[in-house]
């Protein structure tokens, strides 16, 4: 039976993944850019529903985006393992980031129904549609959908080209009034497993093709607005200026500081900077940036925004400006299920590679996941540890080791595997 | 006659500038945002035109989009007298930087027609398309085409929505290839006379309603580009990052440093600023910022350029980055005529103002004429110093004093002002 279609189970995931960095797969040619409801995640969904379909799956689209592939347990609608990670992308961002997860669980789903094997509960895997927040200014959107965790309230926030939330599902086919509808009940979904790419260069330091996560760094976003006074850039004299740039270049620069001196592996990021109205030939009236801060406790990242934030304020008083600093997310540490990453960590023994645990300094949607269910996660080695970059890299054998551990994790796991 | 439409020369070229404040001669409600080739300035256009025409003027687009009013002097064909300035506006800017000077001009015609006056000289009163440079990066595009002196190569340029200038040519209805076209011939033009808001503090100061402008300030535009490595923003330590962002920050900091202790005017703005990709949670990969940089002399400004190109440099190198710097736009110091100013000094003097001479920080059509004709300035005083600011204002009484001043002048010129 496997002859008939015969596939190596994590190659082709990897594939897959190859084949989706380019248009219709892409907003743009020459670069991989997936943006959520955009039609390169349209494209994305059509061509993954077919693969699923291919491997044994029944599909729908939840109320959030979401595309949902389920394969029956041995009773009819026993309750899920969920396996998979998002779709979308960053600007000019790799191949392997989230894409990756999705495909090992169709390669897994379709291995186990070639081999006619059934578990005692249901299989889905998952693609969520927006963890990047690339396009809108928020992030994990669908998994918080998924997980009954979403504000309504989201669906007012604006693209940069000022299309909303709400708008953008209305024009992707979905009610938008009905994002609520996503959210699974706690007990229809038993575990969610989260392959990723590590994104960090831990185990490439230590030539290991897996690792398994035990927690997730807390992380807060946040956008800071200095204002002053627009003027002329010819007639204003620079002693006359209230001008917000240098203000935020000082601010920029204590960011930088404040972190490196941290501990708990703080890092704090400036993604995105604007000046306002923004023409050569005039002095900015206002500067907006961005800030993304993240330590192993949600203790330290916070007492590093406490000391940015007393910074930036001191800064502004100092020039006779005015800061204001908006909280946009918060995320606290998130550690895993503790039985279900020991089970994970079993599996990957079994699959020949020593399970080290590691800490993930991305955010992940094992992250909202885990106020619906035991959440675990199992990172696969990438390349110097680069991520959201076309230079993302991933190793083929890497990829088959992930699929043998995971299908290792799903022949042992339980119907309830935290008592 | 005068009394069939009763006007009073100046008030109503104020008027005419509060009118086109709000759509449709702005692109957005609520601000004026008036840039080349847009709707907004084609709605401009289209009323200009009719008032030119109510003038008793005959009306004309040329190639660069520039429109064109010509009263005719007692013989047909004879050479003209330029009057004008810019029709567009920065995003958010004011009413009078720029428009004022057009309508002035169609005030002075019209008060010529109505009392049947005409001299050896034909008058034309020019709105040119693009002085502020606010929707392509390079400015002063259409009066550079009357001087014949603009590079094709700016038809490449684009917007921030990628259109080139070339295609916004064609949008508007003109072909883009025939922009040198618009160039005039050196004898058919025997002066430019422009008046402009002063933008700056001095006649507010010393209580003067009107200026003569001498020289304006020599400037370079350039953009700074500080290349590193994009990553992700959870997972880069501090140590390993080669992030854009805090050297652009040192960078703007060495800007406003250097600038301050500079003489001669000397004043340097980052206007826009970007951070590539652009993305909350990215480390950028590049920033990009502008440099404008101005004094009253070139030798005072190079030196400025060269203090401030070194300092990026060492900033790039010490972070291990690279940094490159295009030079956009170099315009020299433009003394106007002294024998066009002279006599643009007795006509403010005849109108009852103390000719008070005083230099422009600020850039004007005036510089790129003078390589076609020569040319003076009247400056008109400005609420603060205020511009390209919504609470950009003037004064009744020194638009219809600015008015006086131009008939004086226009009524005093020589067919051969300059032998």
């Amino acid at each position: 039976m496997a002859t008939a279609t015969a596939f190596t189970p994590g190659a082709r995931a990897m594939a897959r993944c190859d084949l989706m960095g380019a248009p219709p797969y892409s907003e743009v040619e020459g670069q991989l850019v997936r943006r959520f409801l955009t039609p390169a995640h349209r494209a994305a969904l059509d061509t993954l529903a077919n693969w699923m379909i291919e491997a044994g799956m029944s599909v729908r689209m939840d109320a959030a985006a979401n595309l949902i592939g389920r394969y029956e347990g041995a009773t009819p609608e026993a309750p899920a393992l969920m396996l998979g990670s998002h779709i979308d992308t960053v600007r000019n961002g790799g191949r392997y980031d989230g894409a990756l997860g999705v495909m090992l669980g169709v390669d897994v789903v379709e291995t186990l129904n070639l081999d006619g094997r059934r578990r005692p509960f249901a299989i889905e895997v998952i693609a969520f549609g927006d963890e990047e927040g690339s396009r809108f200014p928020a992030s994990m959107t669908c998994s918080r959908a998924v997980a009954g965790t979403v504000d309504a309230a989201v669906l007012g926030t604006r693209d940069a080209e000022g299309v909303s939330l709400g708008e953008a599902f209305t024009t992707f086919g979905l009610p938008a009034t009905d994002l609520a509808h996503a959210a699974r009940k706690p007990g229809d979904v038993i575990a969610f497993l989260e392959p990723h790419i590590e994104q960090g260069p831990v185990l490439e330091a230590e030539d290991l093709g897996l690792g398994v996560v035990v927690a997730i760094a807390a992380q807060k976003r946040l956008m800071v607005r200095i204002k002053g006074a627009a003027g002329h850039a010819g007639t204003t004299p620079m002693g006359l200026r209230r001008d917000p740039g240098p203000a935020a270049a000082e601010a920029i620069l204590a960011v930088e500081r404040i972190c490196s001196a941290g501990r708990d592996g703080l890092v704090g990021t400036v993604g995105r900077i604007t000046a306002l109205p923004g023409a050569f030939n005039v002095i900015p009236g206002a500067i907006e940036f961005s800030l993304d801060i993240r330590a192993a406790t949600s203790a330290t990242r916070d007492a590093a925004v406490m000391e940015i934030t007393t910074e930036i304020e001191a800064i502004a008083a100092r020039r006779g400006l005015d800061a204001a600093i908006e909280l946009m997310q918060n995320l606290a540490e998130s550690p895993c299920d503790l039985a279900l990453t020991d089970q994970l960590a079993a599996a990957v023994a079994a699959s020949g590679v020593t399970p080290r645990r590691l800490q993930s300094g991305a955010g992940h949607d094992a992250m909202t996941m885990s106020a619906l269910c035991p959440t675990a996660m199992l990172f696969l080695r990438c390349k110097g540890g680069v991520s959201h970059n076309p230079a993302e890299a991933v190793r083929e054998d890497d990829c088959i080791l992930a699929a043998r551990a995971m299908l290792a994790f799903i022949d042992a796991l339980e119907l309830n595997p935290t008592p």
